[in-house]
């Protein structure tokens, strides 16, 4: 794909300002942890494999910042603490913070510029393990797509969700780059409508034949035949198969159950959290009303009424076709496949 | 409920304009059958019943322009043709033609003003009949909703969708006013937003509690058990109970089957249309695309893609618990039991 999501450049971090798309490419600039933490809870960065790429790449900045290395530990915590504490669904933030954390476990006895250095190494290793992680799981995931077909996709699961050039869409650009050809069907994906604003344009700018559908159109065109198979991306991936994604994502699954579409999940095993049992137990963060009541500057709805928001649903297992990761495709049993997958 | 959608005021149409809501309650006064033609097809007017009742009034609008007796029956006709070319898949625009067409063919002996006389007269008629289908429907409606319930609806199938209280809303402001605590959650209905625009503002004017979520909230919802029914309105019924209605309801209808939550179309007899044998014979209206790609001065998606706008789709009767009517509750098997409804 011809742009960067997420980069290092001269200790600072890189971001394209993902609230700006279509309108405008713009990138910003970070040179301290606090404003990536507030980059991802504003969502200029997301995507749950690009959320774990900037968690790591802020708490490299973040150890940059520290002058005293009696205080590197406890400040570490406070770094980590204020990373963590931006959005609560995506396990690759929790996973990204845990291994930056084991940076510092197994160096204890570094001193404080070793330890800018070392953090900085694991965030920029953190970074391209996604890239080559998504390269792995096109790979893989294109096998399963035919030539010339019409796939269906919701929200964002590509390079602007990732480092590289995606989970969903890079098993699309894959396919794209071994000479099938392929169209794609595009969920606006309300409220926040990354699926209008970020899928569309990347797919655009990449030359891939775009469709734009509002979210409730899915099962009309599945109806007609119009859809071969669904892709998405996820924000967890709970023990037992069942998949945490953008709001929305239960729906379409529901639909493509009903149409014996196959419902197939990209993501990297950092997005599988094996400790977590079933998606009942993922937590589903609630954002603000405004997002639903407000299309910029614009309010569309009227005022003393409850507004709810939340984030991300749970897709059972049971409708998913397969997970696809960079160690393989897993398919049912989920819960023994993916015990499995992280014993090889 | 505390407003008029549409009515017949010194020889002249009056309608809210519902493309302005819930910003502006303005009422736009017509005086000419061209200009209600234009009300409907860009959606001033919206909603099968009340586009009914606005092709009967252009009619009879129509009618008073004509000069001359001997030129009658070739004005009607262009008349009718231009009321009819507006929107093709609501059932009550042709059931409404029909129905007035008749006044001439019963009286064709009638001097001009006569006719002028009879063709208002029977517009009121079709108003006025529309206000008492929507109490009957509600009252049938009502016992089929428990105290303290909490529903959901698509769209708007309200007062603003006919001369009434509504179909869907109908049956919801019954229950209310024979004593039942009522919730509504209302889905914001992408692209025009009829949900968030005309549902959730008539409710809270009439103080029934909203919960405004986006479309594909609808499953979020009903898999933690928050919703005990569905209600929607129509815009075709086919002789077989598949229905036509707004773009989502066919996704609302599988998860509301997936989750076991009763799924009830509220409509009157005026929408069902024994000519069309199922859904699939239904012609499904196309819209302009940037109901899709712009809200409101703002586009949210980028340039050089290919976008859909279909603006109903087909929900299979077999998805349907029940048929609300203004002659009674018609459930399965509907073929039967529609065609005994229209020889009661």
């Amino acid at each position: 794909v011809n742009f960067h999501t997420i980069e290092w450049k001269n200790d600072s971090v890189v971001m394209i300002d993902q609230r700006k798309l279509p309108d405008q490419e713009i990138y910003n600039e970070y040179k301290d942890y606090a404003g990536v933490a507030t980059a991802i809870k504003d969502m200029v960065i997301r995507g749950a494999p690009a959320i774990g790429v900037a968690a790591a790449m802020g708490i490299a900045l973040g150890v940059r910042q520290i002058q005293n290395r009696e205080e590197f530990k406890d400040q570490l915590e406070c770094i980590c603490k204020t990373i963590k504490s931006t959005r609560p669904t995506a396990v690759n933030l929790f996973w990204a913070v845990d291994r930056m954390k084991h940076v510092y476990q197994q160096h204890k006895k570094s001193t404080l510029e070793e330890l800018k250095e070392l953090f900085k190494e694991e965030a920029l290793k953190i970074w391209q393990e996604d890239i080559d992680t998504n390269q792995k799981i096109g790979s893989f995931g294109q096998d399963l797509i035919g030539d010339n077909a019409t796939l269906m996709t919701h929200c964002n699961a590509g390079a602007l969700a990732t480092a590289g050039h995606g989970t969903a869409l890079g098993v699309i650009y894959s396919g794209v780059q071994s000479g099938k050809k392929l169209k794609v069907f595009v969920c606006e994906t309300r409220p926040f409508l990354q699926g209008a604003r970020l899928t569309a344009w990347e797919l655009t700018k990449n030359n891939i034949p775009v469709t734009l559908i509002t979210d409730n159109m899915a099962g009309y065109f599945m109806r007609y035949g119009a859809i071969e198979a669904v892709i998405v991306g996820a924000d967890r991936i709970a023990a037992n198969g069942d998949v945490a994604n953008k709001i929305g994502t239960y729906g379409v699954a529901v639909l493509a159950n009903r149409h014996k579409i196959p419902f197939y999940v990209a993501a990297p095993t950092s997005t599988i959290d094996l400790q977590t049992a079933t998606g009942d137990d993922i937590p589903i963060e609630e954002r603000d009303v405004n997002e639903v009541t407000m299309i910029g500057e614009k309010r569309i709805a009227p005022y003393g009424i409850e507004v709810r928001n939340p984030a991300f649903d749970i897709t059972p297992a049971e409708l998913v076709t397969a997970i696809i990761t960079e160690k393989g495709i897993v398919k049912k049993p989920f819960k023994k496949n993916l015990k499995q997958l992280f014993s090889k």
